[in-house]
């Protein structure tokens, strides 16, 4: 059938074993190719085109909720759906969302960007539908990654221990997640897989014998096992466990999904799916180098990523200071698979944990280990309460690489970086920089282990930094202060942090104006003496910054200003109360009007 | 003995069981004369009184780490460490704090006020021993209601699998925790505590026969055992399970640590506790009455506490809007017993689990159920990410009742309300506020549910506010402004919201002035009406916030007068970049300089 004509899964009532894998076939070639053009998570979506198939077959969408955790592994369910027609523009600006998106569908019904909130969702849902009398499934399916988050385990917890629910949660377990699972419930479940010959030898004679003596043997069979076998932690927790499965045979997909139908139990299903089937590049892959594919891309720019960046600077850091890295769950992410390889002994992943990784880093921190903890901005939202207690209320020196600061692009509105600058000042004694340049980067760490004894955030975008891999890493000592990046005639200062200097510059030379330009490296604390220099004079000044402002560096400069009488015309660029949506950088900074035109638009009405 | 003469644990190591348990019997009168005389969390330490000696003579504190979760059951290892000449200022200003406090002993190791930090804390230790090549072992103890929160889970996932570790938890299940536990987690614990006779009865047996035959009959158990025995959850996440045994059983604790100690494995010995244990009253107490003893006071103060006010609006507010409410654990604190006897179909207690309930709320919101979620200000902080990503970011109509907003008093640093304006106020869609009085939380609330479509965030703090029980809760319409408190002559203005504005005006008498005193009821918006008509004559202006102000109102009304040209002098009062101790609340107030006195002389200031 030609994909394109879907336009609902109600066709999907009608097809046949042989047609459903057909369409399973037809659907996964689709994806490779189309990803490779566009770019977006190949492997995740390779798992589940046989279980999102069965799905939308036996229950009905959207009165049968499905949610998705997180929601990149739903493209097929974006298809059956009627969307393949916008995969042309995946994750492109005013494009397909990468992600389950309200604004999409109907049948998209959780936006999940973090991991380990399908659960809770899925359980507000069971919740929802008791107050308000209405019918049908929730469905959630969970991968083995999110399924070890923390609040995976409290919804976890208390659905299996509430009767009047019933929800249905797929384990996809691909055996490795974003990386390699970690800790013992991914142990457990490689226990659970060795049953899997047990379970194919059951669906043979569940087709010769008849239904009533299968139905005898079954009970015997569950009597001598809850007599024999262990439980599991699922069945612990309260659940109805089946599988493990395997998550690419749609008619066992469809027999137990079937069979889940017609029980009322809260229920497990375990299915093993191999993340990137019918990609041989990514299904090989067991460290994530396939989990999200970038569009592959001609102009190829010159540079390295910040992550890879840095990474190189904590390299050679250890000709300084041994450090302690703890990783949740982003090795690749962040480009520190070298080092993990290199510094075993010092080095964790602890899985999508954020939570644990800071109170972790805090103790050891405490102990006196040099510890340093990268985050993507957005995911360390997820610690605010541990960083707060057990690092920065405590004073511990635990150093962070917060990565993925500012706009994200093409991950769209959960990922952005927008918060993490507003989040770190309002914490005691933290203190917070950002580097316009890979050598700054690297000045930044070397101050941040070597002379800072306070914890330390130091963060970085998504994106390409100049620098050449092949010359060797240098540090400079610096002091916690501004520095001028352009020196004008004073009288009109523009101040900003990190690369965002360069759009001040070009900016600037394209008014033609002698402004000068601020390099606010260190956010917290401020440097008193420059902002002094700045105001002991008649001026004007625009405080640039690709974050919320809420509590950034523009207020914390009008409460320096406030404090000593300043009252310079004073403007601000920010991405304060906005919500910011997936596409292209550039696109989403013209979106917001923080581009180097509404710059330009900005000092001509800060200087007429 | 004289508990008087106890400098240090070691003096333990001499005494015989019948010593100890007299020791216990001394410990647990001098608490329950002690803690009602100031006050203090009774039940919980009545619990651990066996727990604590027998693991402070098996094991050597400090080298052997006790980490306690959370840190207000530890009042015996206080004892025990030489401080029992402080408790009669537990809790005061100056005093002994209520928690673990590195300040004041080197036996204190771990400062927890949150739940569930202990596990990720003893993991964090354990690999600093192990990068510092340091002996000595680590030991936490955790309470029922702390393991099921996440990060408990996340910790005790990671440390199961890791075989070159060896931690030892303690889970002291007094089968209730701060209320009655939820979840699946605690059913299972039901189950394992009957297995209390057997136990009991191996020990009979256990002094009867000689050593090799009892080796060999527990290896011939065993192996029956795993044959014919589910493994519990414990187990399946890696460790080895003693109990449960009875943990006011002092020679019982003590030979499972002297086992534990011979093993290298990572442990769980879950010991039965009876809260209160010794205390008829608080031993009964099945919701929580006892957990914290508030001191028996004789100049009992008029008014109701400001939680029980909110739960009189919200009983009232189902004449008009049938809300359901979640409560993360915090039923007796947020006085919310009645609602939840009242409407049980509208209510549900998810234990420690905030993360889980912000993004079950943001789900149930969706879904179009009206939702209250109470949560104390500093316990907000750990569903920042949540209420961020699924409730504000996606605009869902959730109502949030910030209790405990502000300096909370007793509980000291980790339990003060200082982030929570300017985390909500980070957060896009998000509207909050907070009321002077009992009527104006009505009204407040009544606005929240009936005329808001965005979520909402009311605040409040702890202590007491004038109200009549007896009279029936009224609403008023209101709208989204702030009010003039007092109406002066507009040449000084004095801004805040909440009860402080008393203080303001407190100030302002005493200095005989004629200052306006604005009440900013909403904290976000601004009413910017309201705030043209200040600025646009010339004035002085004061901003007091109880919070951190780094992204509070104060930098807000910066950002207004920056982007509209008023240049007025502006002054502000705030609880920034300050860790805040424990003490009595006007205490605490005079320690960050935000008392009358205080305000009186920023006063003058401002106007001299």
């Amino acid at each position: 059938m030609n994909l394109y004509d879907i336009k609902d899964p109600k066709f999907l009532k009608d097809l046949t074993i042989k047609e459903l894998e057909a369409l399973a076939l037809d659907i996964r070639q689709f994806l490779i190719k189309s990803i490779e053009k566009t770019g977006g998570h190949l492997s995740s979506n390779l798992g589940t085109v046989e279980l999102i198939i069965a799905l939308h077959y036996v229950f009905n969408s959207p009165e049968d909720a499905m949610l998705f955790d997180v929601g990149h592994q739903a493209y097929t369910h974006k298809i059956l759906t009627g969307r393949i027609k916008d995969f042309d523009t995946l994750r492109q600006t005013n494009g397909l969302s990468g992600y389950i998106n309200y604004k999409e569908s109907e049948h998209d019904l959780w936006e999940s960007g973090h991991a380990g909130t399908a659960l809770s969702a899925l359980y507000g849902l069971l919740y929802a539908k008791m107050v308000k009398k209405e019918a049908g499934e929730g469905i959630a399916v969970v991968g083995d990654a999110s399924i070890i988050n923390g609040m995976s385990f409290e919804a976890l917890n208390l659905l299996g221990n509430d009767s009047k629910k019933r929800g249905i949660i797929i384990l996809n377990d691909n055996q490795m997640s974003i990386s390699k699972s970690v800790g013992s419930l991914s142990k457990a479940l490689t226990r659970f897989r060795s049953n899997k010959v047990v379970i194919k030898s059951k669906r043979i004679w569940q087709r010769i014998l008849p239904e009533v003596i299968i139905r005898i043997l079954s009970r015997i069979k569950r009597s001598v096992r809850s007599l024999l076998q262990r439980k599991n932690i699922f069945e612990d927790l309260g659940y109805m466990y089946i599988g493990p499965i395997d998550g690419h045979d749609l008619k066992g997909l469809i027999y137990n999904l079937k069979r889940i139908k017609k029980v009322k139990n809260n229920v497990v299903l375990h299915i093993i799916t191999d993340k990137g089937k019918g990609h041989k590049d990514a299904e090989n892959d067991i460290i994530g180098n396939y989990h999200g594919v970038s569009k592959k891309d001609k102009n190829h720019q010159a540079g390295i990523s910040w992550s890879e960046c840095i990474a190189l600077g904590i390299d050679k850091l250890q000709d300084y200071k041994k450090t302690f890295v703890i990783m949740p769950a982003m090795t690749i992410g962040t480009k520190m698979s070298d080092f993990e390889k290199k510094y075993p002994d010092r080095y964790v992943d602890i899985g999508i944990a954020e939570e644990h990784g800071a109170t972790m880093a805090g103790m050891m921190a405490r102990q006196g280990v040099d510890i340093f903890l990268p985050l993507y901005a957005t995911f360390s939202q997820r610690a605010f309460d541990q960083i707060l207690n057990d690092i920065a209320r405590s004073d511990h020196h635990v150093v962070f690489g917060i990565d993925r600061a500012g706009i994200v692009g093409e991950d769209g509105s959960t990922h952005q970086g927008l918060y993490d600058v507003s989040m770190f000042n309002l914490m005691p004694n933290m203190v917070i920089a950002m580097p316009y340049d890979a050598q700054e980067a690297f000045d930044l760490f070397y101050y941040a282990f070597m002379r800072q004894k306070h914890p330390m955030a130091i963060r970085y975008p998504r994106g390409l930094v100049s620098y050449d891999k092949t010359s060797e890493v240098i540090f400079n000592e610096i002091d916690a202060t501004w520095k001028t990046f352009r020196k004008g005639d004073d009288s009109v200062v523009l101040i900003s942090y990190g690369p965002s200097l360069d759009l001040l510059e070009e900016a600037r030379e394209a008014l033609k104006i002698d402004a000068t330009i601020i390099n606010a490296r260190f956010i917290k604390p401020l440097d008193e003496e420059m902002l002094n220099t700045i105001f002991s004079k008649p001026c004007k000044v625009l405080v640039y910054e690709e974050a919320s402002n809420i509590g950034g560096l523009y207020p914390q400069i009008l409460k320096y200003m406030a404090k000593h009488n300043h009252h310079q015309k004073i403007v601000e660029m920010s991405i304060t109360d906005k919500v910011v949506e997936h596409g292209h950088y550039e696109d989403m900074l013209k979106a917001v009007h923080m581009d180097v035109k509404s710059i330009k638009e900005t000092i001509k009405d800060l200087i007429k």
